[in-house]
């Protein structure tokens, strides 16, 4: 008898069930988890006196053999361990005997998986947070090394007006920045031990909760069983932060993979990031930006199916609850892979300074005479218009706005002066926007030392 | 040299970057259709010139060679098979070498991996056709075996009037029968033959893709190369398609869900189709059913997945189109699964006539009240009113409707008779309501016949 | 009293929840559909004795009189119309007085409405199907005008080969053609009729939905009541649909975007299509074609939003149900608007074959070069290989692949005859593909007469 | 001349587009935010002197007025309102004259709408937390009224042990603190000021953002201004909060939907809160507690439009970003006429203990037996199956477990004793269950206490 209910059955369980039922294939993950929880379980279970100590001493050290296997890659799954709960208890049961079914005394596979995934999420939010760190830095590095480089800054794609290269860099910074934020907020209602919980009404043997969430590293107690052992509220949040963190890494693709074509040409990806076609033999296509950027598909997938199966769920457990764990690991192993790869293109990739300036076009100094209008006087309304015609008349000359003569500038307003053409200097007019978080050099500069600031931490 | 690409490049890719960017993890499924497809396309190449015959024989006889490996098992996927297309050619070449390197002339994994899935799904969709049919089969059956079970209807889940406990199990065929209609129609989207395409552009030596059509059970040609080797809209209709369906499936589920607690106690689930608790000795729990319900999350995220991959996307072949694959595969396997699981909960479902028959209420009859009005003369609007102050003073009393006296519903209406009692009756009010596709027994019969007629198609 | 129901309530409804239930804010543009379907059924119960010819009459014209009210904006809603059938309802009472009470005999709201959308649907249909038809004839149209414009073809956004402009604009033809023949399919599910359906079980007085639905324009009728009142499948279809369409919209609008810029510089939007910036006088943006990119995200909701509705929804008929009409609304606003403003964007757009031309860089002829090599007898993989380093010689030379000499290509392999340069030309490499869905002038001929005939039906 | 753009347009914008960028439909509602923007943006202005004192006066005073006008409803908003800002801008130029043209000076649209959209939402928080907190207190003040009530627990909706209906009601109000807990995190984030990063580069006249920060009641600057023109975070993370937390409602709503079902018959909802059927004179159903089940479609699609929408877009502001703020404003008003609805249900709700307590069927205490064969020394995992066997005993009896002697109970193992019917009841075993989160009175006391202090705040 290998499952842990069935007493009251007459029939064995459908093959095809049981291979729908089982979630031994993704959940066998949590075995570490499982384990630390159930060493501590045995602990608290000895302490109100249902284990003597050298039953809870046999299970311990059993679960660390178990553990060991698990670590050597030597334990056996078999076909009847419906999940990773059942197959630890098989398998301590073979190593230890009788004392092993001795441990499921006043837990539930119900609060016992609740506090597995949680367990698990605090071992893998640090890495996570490292990874986006990871792409922090290369942001920031690229950023410093590259301060003299100028670009066109666009709004709808179209040239807007100049910026520094290493304002563009920090842009994403900050969004990374937020990322992180959400992530130390939400790793507090991680921290929430559901053990204690039962099935649904709570432990009938006044189990010490507060010393199990100390011993596993937890910094509260869940304050309701019922709800406990049916919240996934931890895990659509992971979820729906990792589909903003995914917004954020598919722009960064977007803008990359465009400042990449041949169009463009601001930059180059490192070959190591590139892959080639089969039958094109020039092409070096940006593979691991597409992905980055494609993968934002898979994630929000995830947050909607999570969202989907919550909805209208009777409370407490139902088993639809089990759909929890799979878009869960398949986002994490998505951005653990991903995360580092894009920092890796950001590290490698090479900046064409010329090509940036060449595309810096007169357009983009347009909003520098309608300052230097305001500054005269003109209302900024005004001046906007009056610029407007200025622009017209440079493309009906086929010149750009820095080949208008002083005359051709007043013809259109006098309040034009001889000291026009001053204004229409890319770096004059990034060094003009000096408020904090413009672009001018001091307050881009001021940004990446607040950046090391939080990356030193 | 592994790669299908490379010449151009300096340096190798990332090893984290070939993880990300591999497919074989979960292409390697496709090998069938790759293989069928590249043999047809060597034989197209014959036919144009650009293989021998000994050539073109000896290439398909090595492409069949490694098929039979895959068949068998043995076939050892390499750390350097990028996708299914690489490991197949690298194979074929290790069997038959030089020839091999001419199989991809003219032709790009753009156009073959879009045949690939392509070819894949018009084998997997009659296995998804059969599978609603068996589960529409299971509902005929039963409707057909208990035609005369009597249970109160719903709105809002609140008693509504009396059906044939056969009428709700046909509700759910006719869903059934609109996802089959639908399936039937995107397979003609499906059938639409890409390979020609090239990357983009179209090949350039003249094949003949009406034959390959012809060999590869193909309707239709592409009509548009730059269109062909990025449209994924057959995949999206088929996510789609799943997507609905488990919203039909999930709703079934909820009703049995809820006939099966204690509280209605219209059905049971047999023991086949239950799970026990880990720590509830007495549970029987409904869990192949709220998988059913819960995995609509699953698939309506994968929907939006592809969805989400595909939103502003440059036109022509993107990496981010990689992405299409893990979702068709997952929302394939879950349905293959859990399709035959839900025919086999119906055909062993037991039945409680007499629980169905208790919740009976007399309730359910005041609209057989109001109808009766109606046939006085009396406006429905004023009857509904009437007898709504029928079941307030039934309510009062404590009463149920048919223990209303005749002078009770008079000092109401002048209109009702001494013979109002003969319309409270659940049999009558169902026979009354014998149009097509009410649940009169006739009407249930014709649905019945149509359904079988259907399913003999 | 002007509520549909009420007798059984002691208490009025919380005036908030009145606004949370009420539906006329939205479901009044169902008004012709309601009253089209109110005119039939009071038809069908003449027939069957429930109405007198004179009843029957006075509410035909009655519901006439009402319809034109609405027609001509003077039909006043009142804060106690709960739905559109409740004002309908109500006027013809106020217009007709009693025979008004009669409609409603053995009809539902849960019918009506079902029906009433449904209706609705059949007459925007054709309007969606116009519009499609117009942007694809937009797309046609520019296609024959501009048959000899060459362009790059890219695939991962770099440039891949040379194709005909008209290509890549044909290649959208198809992906609406693809939306086209969804939407023929839809309908046939749309053309079902409910009526006669009641609130689950069936009409009681023997109605003719035969006929009904012959007055109605539907083509089949429903075949389950139960089903019949919370089938929303063809709704869900319709976003589906929608949101299919609107992926393809948005890859249009994407190269477009990019196509438009300074950098690439192929195309220009009419300043009709355009809008400039508040701040920056040179701006001219692409709103329109940002908006349709962005106005993807709303109509992908509209579908999650329904589905996510439906998940788990006991059978027949429940509240939620009427969050079918929002989702369903805006997106028929959303793509009335959008599709002629995107077809007028494709009529008024400006092209620059220079900047295309000049877009046209050598490495695009590298495949020219291995299927130069494929006829000299090379295999394709090892002519891929050789080629990818005269790229890469190219690349150190700072030189195009057309500038390396006889001796250069010899060096890399014999094969390379005197000619090789004879294959480095952008109309030949074109002119080559020419397959069914070929780049080739002639194919792509072949697709604008296919498309002109379909546009002819 | 309207437009706060056009000088350089030969054209004017197409009728189509006008409506389709039209903004002012759905954005009015920012306008005290936006005056009150542009309030402190004049002094700012006058500050660095570009307005002089006069002009600042005369703008704020302009300002104020035309808020009067919104506030009073004779604002008439002119077909060439493009959005609310162009509006504002226009009237004041029409109340102000010349000076109302300086007030865009170094301020676009990009940076004015973030901070309006801000500025409105730190407006909304405090009304949506105060409806949750409503909702909360409803929960409270029930569970503290009904202490007593026993009823069953379920999970997978099967009798599973008994609990108290105040500790169901208690474990939605730990939902709903989770639910604050996220939207005090979220609003940090929202208080971060976007103005005077200009169209995308940071405002070129020196502005002290701090001071603008401080009037507006902004904590924080934006640090990046291209990241603060397109950031729509915060947007995203009230749209998810909300999506939540309505996943929270769908399953208080499920749970009450069953639990006042004619089956269960546990509660009964206040005739206020229901309605009533238009054919069934005898229906109320739970319309309000439907709706706002299904309302979690609508909220979850919304959600899914924003990511739809973000996904992939170029950096720095597009005009998809427009499409922000109408799934925002829908949220809005669904929670806000939701909330209070809700809460008025669990107020109101009536409540039967005596069908509760006739649910709790003998099974129920099958864990009691469990767990007092545990304290005999049985291991749990062997006394679950013996109590299994004890429940199939009774089932075949056709009796309860109480049913069952001391000899029965004895003939399944030695273990039992005289006192085992001494478990079998529903209030020991709930008191049994007195960890914290536990069923036990005491311990829902224990959460009833905690809850009053956090609503004590």
């Amino acid at each position: 008898m290998s499952k842990l209910w069935g007493g009251r059955f007459d029939k064995p369980t459908d093959t095809l069930l049981e291979r729908f039922n089982a979630s031994i294939g993704f959940d066998w993950r949590l075995y570490a988890a499982d384990i630390a929880g159930s060493i501590a379980y045995a602990r608290a279970l000895e302490r109100v006196g249902i284990l003597t100590t050298d039953e809870a001493m046999a299970i311990v050290d059993g679960l660390q053999a178990v553990k060991a296997e698990f670590d050597a890659g030597t334990f056996t799954i078999l076909p009847s361990d419906e999940d990773i709960h059942t197959a630890v208890e098989r398998r301590l049961g073979e190593r230890i005997g009788a004392p092993a079914g001795k441990l499921h005394t006043g837990r539930s596979r119900n609060d016992q998986v609740a506090t597995d995934v949680r367990l698990y999420l605090l071992g893998q939010i640090p890495v996570l947070r490292d990874h986006v760190r990871g792409l922090q830095r290369a942001l920031v590095d690229k950023a410093e090394a590259h301060l003299g480089v100028l670009m066109p800054g666009y709004t709808h794609l179209q040239p807007a007006q100049p910026i520094l290269f290493s304002h563009w860099l920090m842009s994403f910074f900050w969004m990374l920045q937020r990322d992180v934020e959400r992530l130390d907020d939400l790793t507090r209602r991680v921290a929430v031990l559901p053990l204690g919980s039962a099935a649904l009404a709570g432990n009938p043997f006044g189990i010490d909760r507060d010393a199990l969430a100390a011993e596993l590293g937890f910094a509260r107690l869940s304050e309701n069983s019922l709800d406990a052992v049916s919240d996934r509220d931890c895990i659509a949040e992971l979820l729906f932060w990792a589909a903003l963190l995914q917004t954020h890494l598919s722009r960064l693709a977007e803008d990359l993979i465009l400042y990449a074509t041949a169009e463009f040409g601001f930059v180059e990806l490192d070959d190591a990031y590139s892959t080639g076609s089969s039958i094109m033999p020039q092409k070096k296509n940006p593979d691991s930006l597409e992905l980055a950027r494609g993968k934002t598909g898979r994630v929000v997938g995830n947050l909607v199916a999570l969202l989907t199966t919550l909805k209208g769920l009777p409370s407490s457990y139902d088993k639809d609850l089990q759909e929890d764990k799979e878009p869960l690991f398949d986002t994490l192993d998505t951005l653990e892979l991903e995360l580092p790869i894009v920092a890796g293109v950001i590290r490698t990739l090479r900046i064409h300074p010329e090509r940036m300036a060449a595309a810096l076009r007169d357009d983009l100094l347009a909003t520098e005479l309608a300052d230097y209008l305001v500054r005269q006087g003109v209302p900024f309304r005004q001046g906007h218009h009056i610029v407007g015609q200025a622009v017209r008349l440079a493309g009906e000359r086929g010149c750009g706005l820095r080949d208008l003569t002083v005359d051709d500038y007043r013809s259109l307003s006098p309040y034009f002066g001889d000291d026009v053409h001053g204004v229409l200097d890319f770096r004059r007019a990034i060094e003009q926007r000096s408020v904090p978080g413009g672009t001018a050099t001091a307050a881009v500069k001021a940004q990446i030392e607040a950046a090391k600031a939080l990356l030193g931490e």
